[in-house]
């Protein structure tokens, strides 16, 4: 098993610090994930934003051009992470089953680290520029995925009868799914999840005989 | 394998047809259900609904006391799917690892069958009574899986140094995970997607030797 936990410099670098002290735009960001994600992009409006951090809105136009701006930054820092994994996964000198495994595993592991942002990413409507952006990002992830299941299915090491592309929606509807009920506690778990994640999609339920 | 096909008298009935012609009550709600995935539940109003089924909402009211009621229908419409399912699944003179299997197979036929009203109430929030009774519902029926999974932990079908509970969790996160991306079509599938579903969750994605 390769173990794809994140060097620390592979992690979407900090959003740069501007601003006045009390509030930077880190802290502003994540703010407006929150929001986002309780009501809703559409749904929410910069007078909401300012009147959860108790700040002008004149102070959040200091940090941002506007509220497409804050979204760009959160999907990008999503998508940074899991494209990162997606690269390493890619240059892994390793069968295509291997590499499918890493990319789930740093996948979850992604999805833990920034859950938050993950989440919004996966609600995305696609209504904006900024929105059909993230979205072919997905899309063009959606496909890796799929020929990481074809070229498995070439070497022999999953069932050349599955259908590649229900295979892929299905394992990383599976990763996805964990936004919403997974909540990070400060004491740490027992096993992994992507453990718990990679045993289910790869090794089944159903005790194996032998 | 046993198939758990739900016979038709088993499925959630009809609603009951009261009102004028043009609109029955099971086209209002259709409609209204449509509305509700697509704007949230919070988020739509009579007035709403009734510019998009072109009638007054005096007319609506003719069917339903509010949007709460339409709510409700919708969401009992889902819960008795899966209720029935359960029920049978309960009932199965079978492993549990087999009872567990048939739930998920059958739970994958009702989303395929009402995948509207399953998507609704799988956004459910609990702000109002109705969403946290179906919240409830919800629940009770996540700790049926999870004792099933406990119960094929017991049998040695089951790998017991699993977490019952986060298994239970994926398993119907992958499950729920369609409601993303399935769109029913008019021609046959290939293969019935709860054979995709039960082959990942129960075999797993890498071939087995023998």
């Amino acid at each position: 098993m390769i173990s794809p936990s994140v060097p620390r410099a592979d992690r979407p670098a900090e959003a740069p610090r501007r601003g006045r002290p009390g509030h930077d735009l880190e802290s502003v960001l994540a703010v407006a994930v929150g929001i986002f994600n309780e009501r809703g992009y559409d749904g929410t409006s910069m007078r909401d934003l300012s009147a959860r951090l108790g700040i002008a809105k004149s102070a959040i136009y200091h940090h941002v051009t506007g509220k497409e701006e804050l979204l760009s930054l959160a999907l990008d820092r999503a998508l940074a992470g899991l494209s990162a994994v997606a690269d390493r996964a890619r240059a892994l000198d390793a069968p295509a089953v291997e590499r499918l495994e890493y990319l789930v595993r740093g996948s979850v592991e992604v999805l833990e680290a920034e859950l938050p942002y993950v989440t919004l990413l996966l609600r995305v409507r696609g209504n904006t520029r900024v929105e059909r952006a993230a979205l072919n990002r997905r899309r063009a992830f959606d496909r890796f995925v799929a020929d990481l299941v074809r070229e498995a299915q070439r070497d022999g090491d999953i069932d050349p009868d599955r259908d590649a592309l229900i295979t892929a929606r299905l394992l990383f509807g599976l990763v996805n799914s964990i936004v919403e009920w997974y909540r990070p506690t400060r004491r740490a778990a027992t096993r992994p999840l992507a453990d718990a994640v990679c045993a289910m999609a790869f090794d089944g339920l159903r005790v194996r005989p032998g």
